[in-house]
């Protein structure tokens, strides 16, 4: 599972061009340690102790930083040292995931410990972008109720949704939410809600989640493949988020398993994502079972009567999962055959409908997989709900908002 | 086409953990320019005049520099100045491609320029690693004979072939052309040939010939598909070649383009290659028109009896191409989604026949990418011969004789 915080060193002092100042290093390996003594800081950084004090004085001065208890000593006697820790009140940040049926936000701390959630089911159809950005207002204000902030408490906001972002631009070239194209959407939402924001592909902060907090943690290269209204794949190589040579990041869900295959919602056939996605799954649901006629509603309510069914043992049912899990096993081994990760995380809500992962689907993608004698990719499952992915939206926020506390630099 | 020398500055000095010394630095930079001034390899670096006379002085008198007359002044008055190049007969390296029915081997100078080359058929069923050995023998000194070399003048060789290589440590796991597994061919080969060898997967080789000859010369990421006996694929990622988390690359023949579909030389069905490499060209044509009874021989042999076909206009040989070029397609597409290259290169012998790159299945592929606002990628047909993989296997070599010569290390 998640941890609440990154247990891992911060490593040596990163140098070089685009390195952040050492105040602002030093500041990250103690959020990233939640408790940790000034020596244990110019330990791990590799730096003088001399430089930790006086930088972490600074910190402390302006408000970032504060002294607290530290971990009790190995020995069990005397007074635990003093360790330095992130002044949690030192700002806030909101995460935001928005999607087809449900958006999410978070609210953490300085420290990035999440404070409140909140969520806003909003099932709409033909979606604009003046939708989109009411909604977008809506869920950030009820994240700021529910913990109970004043506005002016949180300074920064992080935004993901499906689509191609350009993270660096601001610009969402498109997205399946809503129907515009080409859209300066930071700044529009920047100024909708009144403060600094980032927006990035929402698959590409879920796998900025893992790589901080999750499984990627210890790992230099892995793939998160996700499986929701859409399918979707973040790529970390080289410790780094893979956004390919125009920045709007890898495609999984487009990839083509199928010559002339079944409709995708791109308008393209034979995508992975027209045969394992919500909607595919739905339309076949349609087709065998009339479920459209026995259980209207969205497509969440269409799929747990389609999953409730092949539970019941209804055979059509099965097949539908089974079809879409074998589909799932192509997608699975090409990603293994052309990226060679070590590690894949399939994530994602719709992780809860086994069938998709069965075993024998996952002993198919390795059996689809070239193998003769590299070492096969280890598959983790993790069924985690939105807030994680809204957590990486907060993530890239809180990290922003720092380089401009701290180092006084806009991203 | 494939410049003789490459014409791009060598940019400033690379520093850092990994960053060759820098005079090995000034060596590359001449030898990058052909012919250059002091003046300029200073500048082009970014380090003072007076580094890149006393290090070149001493690469002078070391015999692996020389003065030469410069280029004309622009104003074409005055004498040219004093330029400094690489002294060709420094050292010599083979680079050698092994492939199934056609071994290719190419005798390259220290200045880098190809002054020989040699090809072997070598149409063996059921090769062994042994074979594989005496054959790599045998192209060796065909080379050396070519260019009229002693023995003694060549210290060091650069060896390409299809399948799983570990380059770093000398291992082959698995090649389609011999039998033989999990061998640690470069000692193998070193202890053959009586030099250093250094090995890698055929198409990372040819890879490497675009990224420092050919088109990829200005790019940071790009791809190169080839098709021949199978498909293959490079990526250069961030300017360096991308091999994967295990070392062992990408490997876009055996991504799966059709569940349950054509049966593979890996044992697999739905490969990429079970459908646009040579054998299954070979296959198709072996059901539908009865090649084999006609025209006994090798694969190349077939091949051309099949394009000879489907000139003259016969629609059987013809729909084998068209679903070649398909399927072709579908692995294009699938590359540009997932990498967003700016750039792919097509390449190898095979891309004579010219139906399998039709404009009609470039539009194919460009239908079959995601689009959406992305910017498209450029698509180049290089149908160059084996001699351009051939000299990426002798650059491989020469960038680590250099290594040892110049900076005493070995790789």
């Amino acid at each position: 599972m998640l941890d609440a915080q990154p247990t891992d060193g911060c490593g040596p002092i990163r140098k070089g061009p685009g390195a952040p100042p050492l105040k602002q290093q030093i500041f990250e390996c103690i959020r990233s340690a939640g408790r940790i003594a000034r020596v244990d800081v110019a330990k791990e950084l590799g730096v003088s102790a001399g430089s930790v004090t006086t930088l972490s004085s600074e910190l402390i001065r302006d408000g970032f930083l504060i002294e607290a208890e530290g971990p009790p000593r190995d020995t069990g006697r005397g007074r635990p040292p003093v360790a330095l820790g992130v002044r949690p009140e030192a700002g806030h940040v909101v995460g935001i995931k928005l999607s087809d049926e449900m958006h999410t936000a978070v609210v953490v701390d300085f420290a990035g410990r999440p404070v409140a959630e909140a969520s806003l089911p909003a099932a709409v159809t033909g979606r604009s972008l003046a939708t989109t950005l009411d909604e977008a207002e809506t869920i950030f204000r009820m994240a700021l109720d529910q913990a109970n902030l004043p506005e002016g408490a949180v300074q920064a906001a992080g935004v993901g949704l499906p689509g191609l972002v350009d993270h660096v631009e601001g610009m969402l070239l498109w997205s399946p939410i809503f129907r515009d194209r080409r859209v300066p959407l930071r700044s529009m939402l920047a100024d909708r809600l009144g403060l600094r924001v980032q927006i990035d592909n929402d698959v590409n902060l879920l796998t900025l989640a893992e790589l901080w907090y999750g499984s990627g943690r210890a790992l230099s290269n892995f793939a998160v493949v996700t499986i929701e209204q859409g399918v979707g794949m973040g790529l970390v190589l080289g410790d780094k988020l893979y956004r390919g040579a125009h920045g709007y990041g890898t495609e999984l869900g487009h990839t083509k398993v199928q010559l002339d295959g079944a409709l995708c919602r791109c308008g393209q056939r034979g995508c992975l994502e027209a045969y394992v996605s919500d909607y595919a799954l739905v339309r076949e649901a349609t087709a065998a079972l009339g479920l459209w006629g026995r259980a209207p509603g969205s497509t969440r309510v269409l799929l747990e009567a389609l999953f409730d069914e092949a539970k019941a043992g209804n055979e059509a049912a099965r097949s539908i999962f089974r079809r879409a899990g074998r589909f799932l096993s192509v997608g699975l081994a090409n990603v293994v055959t052309l990226f060679d990760p070590p590690l894949v995380i399939l994530s994602g809500a719709r992780m809860r409908y086994d069938y998709l992962y069965a075993s024998e689907m996952l002993e198919e993608a390795r059996r689809l997989t070239l193998d003769q004698g590299r070492p096969a990719a280890r598959v983790e499952i993790h069924a985690w709900g939105d807030w994680v992915w809204a957590r990486g939206a907060a993530t890239l926020a809180l990290a922003d908002l720092t380089d401009v506390l701290i180092s006084g630099e806009a991203a």
